[in-house]
């Protein structure tokens, strides 16, 4: 029995009489083709991906598992539509923490139509794509039973400031109520979510080493997935902390060269998500999406988060002396 | 006595009565200020970078050395004007081999002007910054008393493919004449100049490592100039390539984010130097700069440099069966 996914915190959805996704009981997700050719490129990387036997094992377990496509009746009720039939990374788990992040400070590439590159490069200077190396393009966050998931507005979190979004990564991994915007995050499954042998910074470090090589295709405008279960970390159970890397409608090839865009912007997440795992007790703030400007103050003031460092225009004080140095700098 | 430099291979040059940087016997590199805030903008970076006690000194060693700003006389003969007094990183060399690589798929900032940001994203697009996320602005490569250096045209080596990129740093490390276009390059000094553990690789791999790393500065539209002497090489001394960071008229404060866009594009500076220490037999072809089609041809067909993915648009000839899977994929 096909039905629409829960767990879904980016991307087109299948809700009142739209097209979406669906998923099944049996751990499958079915991603509808859409009539431009974003759908056939996504199947033609999928196809090429999984029959690459230049990807290492240990890389592919970072993609969702690929199982063809199939005709089924689309969620929108206009009929028969061909669908991706992938693995649905969330389907083991009952209340999954979900963030899904697009990497790149470029969404667009060269190949694209000139529509299509002004309104990427647009919306990645309106977000925080420019700024970042990243966006967030929607989450949820797991509290409690009572409180349910913490599911802030798409729009919200794509432009988030460097404080915000780092307060979202420790809310992300917090044992406090996320929507509760005076308590600190206390990153208490920090270590255990984003740390040790598998957690997801070694995933990511791991996908980082795979780009620092790879050749071979061009990732624009995709995703990593955050994905763990709360409840198995409050059990003391091993984290099943999951990165995974999703839509590949825009992906072109390598032609020899690295995807240095990809890499940046992975790089950048590496570095706030590390930052979080050395020193989770500093740079917390009672604020977050609310006061971004209060954030910011708060988050930079300790001093093991401020890199302070001038760089004013220097014209307005600075004398030249004839003998040699600047007076006034 | 100050002098125009005769090893400068890029930027603004002092001659027939330009405004253009100068040198002396001594060492020194003076570079005038511009008139509008890039000249106090790049003694903005200089003054931070030089007093900054937490850039570490395996860094600081590849920049320049800073000795504060001069009223000199302009080589346009304007009259007195602030120059920057810098280390001349090709003093100590005769015959010194260049090259400047501007770093970055992406020059412009959020910050500047629409003008500019407009006219950087044209250039980017243009070069072949978008593609490589780096390009090469400029180079000289030194062959024997006779030849003299090879100097190929600034605009001609700005907009590279990536298989000519390959073939002019394969020429920075041969031995043959790298004017003449029907020898293969034989990369009998990559091991000395590029590998080692002092080698322009290591050098480039520090660097990465803190850009990793560093959240401070931003260094946008600067360039790497890759530095060596084949005289050296030739007598069997210890190599003394050296890179350089160079240009900094438009660095901006990091805040606490890294700087991706240079950290991309050193990682695929890095991937083409790297490739030619382990394979640097391979690839070869005779021409360069002449026909990057046929060059296209020949560096791509042996097996060790395609990395051929299919990722056509399969809508045309994709059959979708009601009962699963694709047929013709």
């Amino acid at each position: 029995m096909l039905k629409v996914p829960d767990h879904q915190v980016a991307g087109h959805q299948a809700r009142n009489g739209q097209l979406g996704p669906l998923i099944d009981d049996s751990g499958r997700f079915y991603k509808p083709l859409q009539d431009d050719d974003r759908g056939s490129k996504e199947v033609a990387f999928y196809s090429s991906f999984s029959s690459n036997t230049r990807v290492p094992d240990h890389i592919r377990r970072l993609f969702p598992v690929f199982h063809g496509t199939q005709l089924l009746e689309a969620s929108d009720g206009s009929g028969l539509r061909p669908h991706l039939v992938l693995e649905d990374v969330v389907s083991s788990r009952s209340h999954p923490s979900v963030m899904d992040i697009k990497i790149g400070s470029r969404t667009w590439y060269p190949e694209a139509s000139e529509d299509y590159i002004q309104r990427c490069f647009k919306k990645d200077r309106e977000t925080s794509s420019l700024s970042l190396g990243f966006r967030i393009s929607g989450l949820q966050i797991y509290g409690n039973e009572e409180s349910g998931f913490w599911k802030p507005e798409r729009k919200l979190v794509q432009n988030l400031s460097a404080a915000d979004v780092r307060v979202v990564l420790k809310k992300f991994v917090s044992s406090n109520l996320p929507v509760d915007p005076n308590s600190d995050p206390d990153c208490s499954f920090a270590a255990s979510v984003y740390g040790g042998s598998t957690g997801i910074l070694a995933q990511l470090l791991e996908l980082k080493a795979w780009f620092e090589d790879q050749t071979m295709y061009h990732l624009n405008s995709c995703s990593v997935l955050l994905v763990y279960e709360k409840e198995k970390v409050l059990k003391g159970e091993r984290s099943d902390a999951e990165v995974k890397l999703i839509d590949f409608a825009h992906v072109t090839e390598g032609k020899d060269i690295i995807d240095h865009n990809f890499l940046g912007g992975l790089c950048s997440l590496i570095k706030f998500i590390s930052e979080i795992l050395t020193s989770p007790d500093e740079c917390t703030t009672k604020a977050c999406l609310r006061d971004s400007e209060r954030d910011k103050e708060i988050l930079t003031s300790p001093d093991e988060c401020t890199t302070k460092v001038c760089l004013q225009d220097s014209d307005k004080n600075t004398n030249y002396s004839e003998n040699g140095t600047i007076e006034g700098m």
